[in-house]
């Protein structure tokens, strides 16, 4: 039994500009730190390197007050792992939603038997409190609020800080969803009170999928302990993982080690940047892109003072083929951009700069590229305007 | 907020001969493949690799029938996604359990709400298939038998023939878990009938840990699908990760590409070497390993008949310390070998020789460092006796 593939049967992984909802461009010292030899999942010189994982992620979540770890799984997992170990059978949790991910949330947390309340607002636009407000005085007792902080699929920023007093207000736990904003935008546990914050390695971080950082705090820690019942899932345990993360190192599963090793190189390269610099590395690209686009007469769908600077959702023009422009650009460009999910399929493109991938020089090449495909499709512009816009804003950056 | 980190500060991943129960060494050529660029979870390229390394998990589960595919977490991922997507709230579950891991599988079937039958034998014998002849004929209806295929913990190998018979013939689903022997022993899905095999990236595969690797058989699937309620876990809901790991490529979540390329070439891997050559050499470095510990005086736990080739567990003679030669072996030697779980405990060491980690220069190294240690710790060994046993049975192999 052989089979020795000859080279032109390999399909090879090509090269890609990753502008889309992730993954990012990984940083090549990550990719390289990946190449460490294996070790044990319990030896001390790997619980060296856990404890300094959590201390790092700990500086990228803004918390001193939370354990900070991550899961063996993708964002997603993260999410489950909160909804799985923080409800109930028949606790009431509230979700803020104003975009694709909260309806998956949902989904996890009808099957382990909770009384879920979706609140569902326009998409494009921030989660008005007044609604969380108006749904918290119909219930006796709230277990759990949940809200996206940077919502992909419709690239709103959500302030949060009315949310949390509001939870807090009504002794409910606050679960965040940043998987799109951790280490690109300002996330800040802490400040904002958040009990339990999810998100992934492959947006901000420039790391590949695979892994889901958590900060979890005191009160979700105890919610956790004091449960009645254990969770639906053994996997996704916050309690049995928390045991391994923490100083006791207890086993639980084999602990993903090149995935680690990455997320490690990863946390390093944010903070030698500096989190305050990258953030505003973020957004000055973001605007870049942002005024090329309306350079070229392309519709933001969200008003400036929403925008979230990891994803520009921006309006397909009448008549353009969504998916014929998309393929053009990744055949022949090589870029990858982000179609619209839900009631913004085939509406609206997402144009991702998140972590390594926010370079000028994406910007640069996204806005030529499109400056030659939409004429092609039927939609002129003035070729060279979207890019010229764009430069002022970067002069001097990278 | 920097943090550039002085080179003596930072933590390296120091060398580690792997002789534990995982992770084995990883292959240089799948770390290699690991640093390749990330590409788009639904990239038509991306695509052709899923559908490649499903073709290729396929040839080493030995299945034409069953779908194939890598779950997005660790071997204990792919045992919780098939008891959560198997079983249902009520369904009556039977474990064959003669070692650490089906404790592990019965926790979880107890979370979803099953009706968990565990039938317990003897540690360091294969389960005998009466024991569960028996059982089935209490039950009028049984959803699943379970049993592990390759006992990490006792080092025994289960013949899975009578029990897929018994559970054929009372038409219940049969759960395998191989995931110390998938890629060096043979599993047979389709021989043996099994419905539900999962295993792990970081033993015989020589790949780093984070994917298990599942062979779900089409009598499985219709079980998934055919549901009254959907699994408790979304993360782990088989029927929504075959979507994405079939030809229709319906989004899950984001596939963790690196480790999906890297479990590619430790396929192709083994495939080249083939998997009988594959299969005969973790055959004879277990057997000369378990020569030379016989020479040194030591007792093997499990009869030549029904020991594992990927793990060998060893009694500690009486008045050895077990914690001073492990951590002996990892200091001094850079060994790591496994310790004993559950009832094993501080009785018994267990040396893995799995995938890239199954070596004649690994088998030596193990024997020739036993052989300094023991008489340090008080137990006398005729220097050299080991090592010259297991060369005679590895001439001109490695």
């Amino acid at each position: 039994m052989t089979a020795r593939l000859s080279p032109s049967e390999v399909p090879a992984v090509p090269p890609r500009i990753l502008l889309g909802p992730g993954p990012s461009t990984a940083h090549p010292r990550v990719l390289q730190a990946m190449m460490a030899p294996m070790i044990g999942y319990l030896d001390p010189d790997f619980m060296k390197i856990l404890d300094e994982v959590s201390a790092l992620l700990r500086r990228v979540f803004q918390t001193d007050d939370s354990l900070a770890l991550a899961i063996s799984g993708t964002g997603s997992a993260g999410m489950e792992a909160g909804i799985n170990s923080l409800l109930e059978p028949g606790d009431t949790v509230v979700m803020c939603i104003c975009g694709f991910f909260g309806g998956r949330m949902a989904d996890m947390a009808e099957r382990v038997g909770a009384n879920v309340v979706t609140l569902q607002s326009e998409w494009g636009k921030p989660f008005p409190p007044d609604l969380l407000e108006a749904e918290l005085s119909n219930h006796e007792r709230v277990k759990l609020v949940t809200i996206v902080h940077a919502e992909t699929s419709t690239g709103v920023l959500q302030p949060l800080g009315e949310v949390a007093a509001l939870a807090k207000e009504r002794d409910a736990l606050l679960m965040v969803d940043a998987v799109t904003s951790l280490g690109g935008g300002r996330v800040g546990v802490d400040e904002v009170g958040i009990d339990y914050c999810y998100s992934a390695t492959q947006k901000c971080l420039a790391c590949p999928p695979g892994m889901a950082p958590v900060a979890l705090g005191a009160r979700a820690l105890d919610a956790v302990r004091a449960r009645g019942q254990k969770p639906t899932s053994w996997y996704l345990d916050l309690d049995l993982i928390a045991k391994y993360w923490g100083p006791e190192h207890v086993y639980h599963h084999t602990a993903p080690v090149s995935n680690i090793v990455g997320l490690r190189e990863a946390l390093r390269i944010v903070l030698e940047e500096g989190l305050d610099a990258r953030i505003e590395r973020h957004h000055r690209n973001a605007m870049a892109l942002r005024a090329g686009l309306e350079a070229l007469g392309l519709d933001l769908v969200v008003d400036a003072r929403h925008s979230l600077d990891q994803i520009t959702p921006v309006w397909i023009p009448d008549g353009v083929d969504d998916l014929e422009v998309r393929q053009t650009l990744l055949r022949k460009y090589k870029i990858e951009i982000g179609r619209g999910l839900g009631s913004f399929a085939g509406r609206v493109w997402r144009i991702g700069l998140m972590g390594e991938s926010s370079r000028a020089e994406n910007v640069f090449a996204f806005l030529s590229a499109m400056e030659e495909i939409l004429p092609s499709v039927g939609y002129e512009v003035a070729r060279g305007a979207g890019v010229a816009e764009a430069s002022k804003l970067l002069a001097g950056s990278a």
